[in-house]
């Protein structure tokens, strides 16, 4: 990392930093500028070293050179990771698509969606059970109901369930039922939750956190890899900026830039990420052509009848539309869809 | 709530509407526009009508009226609550301030420092056991034995202790040494955390999460209100936006705004909400003339040294000075301090 | 537009709006609910009227049902408009593209350059006469000299010239040589210089600035279209975030946001959107699949040496490639490109 | 700088980027590190140069030591500007005042202004003549009747006008008749109108853009500085985020950084910083408890008739009250109020 020095740094505050550089294990290297002296510590990156340096005195920043993440790191494993299971098959060339309602409401709605999004092409089936609601005042899920019946829509369609977790008391519960677990946007740096997950041994599909930067989610899927558990999808389901025509701002350029930095693969959801039902199908197309790794959709037979987020949930008609149209496009940018 | 009609709508898309708010028990009254149509749907607010509502078939929006939360309103409760514990005070005109290092590191530091906050007038002591830290190579905390050497200090001072707890398994454990659950930014939105911590009966701590809007921030404590614990902190602690100057953006407008919205008390953390010691004490002074009910500030013997965010942390000398300021400020604006 | 009452507004204040609400010339309707009562202000919607009743006494604010530009919106002009200069055809099923340098840096850049981008397939040739740019230190434009070169490389090409125009002095020098006028991000909303270029009677690409919402983006483009030029396209170049692994946010879903708002042309400006080379030409594939009229690029011969933002510029070669891509996906999504 | 090399960076890289460093005239200077290759470069900062290093192969990022601005810079002027205009004085342990309404309406209008904000403590008189409106469709402004009456209510108080100019052409005429140049939110990078205000010679206050970073916003000033002008003023008036209780969030950290930063004094807006008439006197206390070196805060004799803004103005005997308010508090702080 590289220490910047205040203009007026004087000798005795370079001297103290490299003093304190070596303490810490580290190499200094002195460079000084015309119009400032910076100091490099070299050596292998140890978390503390940095916010040890910056509060000394005469140190304008420390600018850290490393990622702070290792194993989410295409630095340390060059091969693409693809997740798994049953026939879903999400990363590495395959586009692998999540779809189902937002919340599992009664045995014959999950029945229903299960048997059409899978006639559709999908692989994977959302619903939650245990449902984090912004309001208390909310329908907070079916709880255990819903996980069995999930699992017997699983059953029925061969589809892979991937359903959220909310604590790590239920991690054992909902990892009896479902064959991916699932971390809320809200839960992204919930760390006892992370690892309860991670030794779980199930695949996890982690969200964004809405203000999250990149640096701060693939540190939360350290958390998950930290335990032996290299099962990891990243979900980008948008972040929360100044703009309120949409639910949150669904940043594409993620998908590119994650490719790019991680092996892990990347999941848009763009029923989130737009909060507009009819803005999920073009989102869709687009996540493809930006080299998604898979999709998560929200499907309801009934949206006007959902009892959460409906307004973001596709009928059954648009949904074969949209499998129709990204199809097309996964063939024009080289993916398996 | 307002139900807004497209331009285009027909007459059978409106009908349709005030078919579906009389489903959900509540009354409609319809107002035709020069342009549009819009539907009024009366009574009292039932969560899950707004979104029942938008997924209608010629609805361009729904506008609720109401605001979302009841308990935390001051429509329900007009007089100001008061956080009170040993002798901090925060509310209804005095300014508790609560102080100590980010996290809990030895014995002999949180006692140095419990002593020094005390003597220049915090009545809180905060300080860091079980710590939730964004990579998973940083210092984790003391755990236990951080919460044994606080309820030292506390023997010492007669300081209220003001600690972080992470997940509803831990609630007894650091509810039996603390005696304030603080509930940290990341977790604002760990519904199973915030029931745990509301059942406790112990005086909460809620941190804004840094994308947190008013309500659901305030939404957040409603889900602690309704345990049946009135004892409420709210903590403004920056949020995240394009700046990169600071850490956080630290939106002292927060403090009259949820004056006029909620009874909670109010209480800033200028440390996290800047990131940097130099302009800490400036914005706890700004934070005191902003009518903040009370300050949450770390403060470290040897900053450079800290475990953890030492770069925002006051010398003890920093924080004497801080404490002279915010009183006069307190002072001029007619605030006990 | 609705005045939301607060709950203890009398009827003293309920009359005194409606009192107001009949100056302004509307018809008031009041709408008495469970806890409060709301007010509805009919008749065409005249500007300022929301203003004067949000600061009524006893009025919690005030509700506008009605969009705020008029000319822009496809509830006043259904049919899509398409921007039609030389063989650049933006709107209306048609995909343009502009490509070139960031700045006119000489003539043998600019003619390579222009020809390359032709061959290519390009319709449309992009490059900086007057840069407005951050720093006074940097490279300010070759200003006239620029426009001369831009013109040579049209009149060997046929390529419609798009460049800025940085102030209302300079419109008919700039428009002397260009086919559209670009207006940048940061002048979105200098209303001089909109009036200005819109009365040339020349095409108008309008950069959103990135701070700017939907409404006040499409009020800008208003100003223009107010002049009685309608030949307007809308540049989405990305939006200011707290994300800083690419240098601005790109919501692709202004796209299929505004064309179901607007029958103006949405172009996509993926370099700025990105401000990085390898994230540009996919971002752009999926800029058309989300149905993008058109795309903005930069493209460098040398990016290394260019004198302003070589980091975000395509190489020949990746602009090949990128165009060979964007082709495929625009006929998945029944585009002609 | 500080060029960093990916970690695959080969020593043809290396090398390459070290024969460019030497092109640009700086020093190279290299580090080898145990997992990456850095380069410093030495010299006097030239812009352009960050930007020719990064485009380089096996480049990951260029990390700039010095701040972009100069002149704007306590690295170069130590001592504090102070801005004196007739009896308004801005900085260096004054607190000036700046009040009057948002447009200039009628004579009578700005007259009773101008006498109240006089009687309560106010040294300068603000008021639109010109205005930049979102809207074309809203009140635009009396324009240069607007700037006769500011120049009668200036003969009748003596107070310092303070009124925007919105384009190059116009600064003749608004110089005419205003103390201070006013360049707004919208305009902060309209180069071609920074340059002529700077030119006019007279002081200038150059408000915050909503997505501006603090380096853009003192650029920006650099720009004025440039022309010989020393008598810039900095106007922090909030900043766009997500938050929408307020209409933009007031940062007031702002405040200390740049006092920190630059010589040049700080003024803060709490009209449009809140845009809600019930926090702007509160927030006014918090900025002079923050150290702000002014105010400018919008008052009108009846808001709720005011042609724009009214919902931000302050009733004259809320300002009488504010200004009793930030005199205790500037006193508290030691500032002449």
């Amino acid at each position: 990392m590289i220490v910047v020095m205040k203009p007026g740094a004087s000798q005795r505050h370079i001297d103290h930093i490299i003093e304190r550089i070596e303490q810490l294990g580290l190499r200094s290297h002195v460079i000084v500028g015309t119009e400032r002296t910076v100091i490099a510590a070299l050596g292998e990156k140890r978390d503390g070293a940095k916010q040890a340096l910056e509060t000394g005195e005469g140190v304008e920043k420390v600018v850290p050179i490393l990622a702070p993440y290792k194993m989410a790191s295409t630095e340390v494993k060059q091969d693409r990771t693809q997740v798994t299971v049953r026939q879903l098959r999400v990363g590495d060339g395959h586009v692998g698509v999540i779809a189902g309602p937002c919340s599992v409401e009664s045995r014959s709605q999950i029945l229903e969606i299960a048997h059409l999004v899978r006639e559709a092409g999908a692989a994977g089936l959302r619903g939650g059970a245990f449902k984090p609601r912004t309001s208390p005042y909310s329908f907070q899920g079916l709880k255990e109901k819903g996980l069995e019946l999930l699992a017997e829509a699983r059953a029925q369609t061969g589809l892979a369930v991937v359903t959220e977790v909310m604590a790590p008391e239920h991690v054992a519960l909902v990892g009896g039922y479902s064959d991916v677990l699932q971390i809320g946007a809200r839960n992204m740096q919930n760390y006892p939750l992370l690892e309860a997950a991670g030794e779980s041994g199930l695949p996890v599909l982690l969200k964004r956190g809405p203000s999250a930067t990149m640096d701060e989610w693939l540190l939360a899927a350290e958390y998950i890899l930290k335990t032996g558990n290299t099962q990891v999808m990243l979900c980008e389901r948008g972040i929360r900026t100044f703009e309120d025509h949409t639910r949150f701002t669904l940043p594409l350029a993620t998908v590119p830039y994650l490719q790019q930095t991680t092996h892990l693969p990347v999941v848009v959801d763009p029923s989130h990420g737009t909060g507009k039902a009819s803005l999920v199908a073009t989102m869709a197309r687009a996540a493809v052509a930006a080299g998604a790794d898979g999709l998560m959709v929200e499907v309801h037979p009934d949206p006007e009848k959902a009892l959460s987020d409906g307004f973001q949930a596709l009928t059954p008609t648009a949904f074969q539309q949209m499998m129709a149209d990204c199809r097309r496009v996964a063939a024009a940018v080289g993916r398996q869809f």
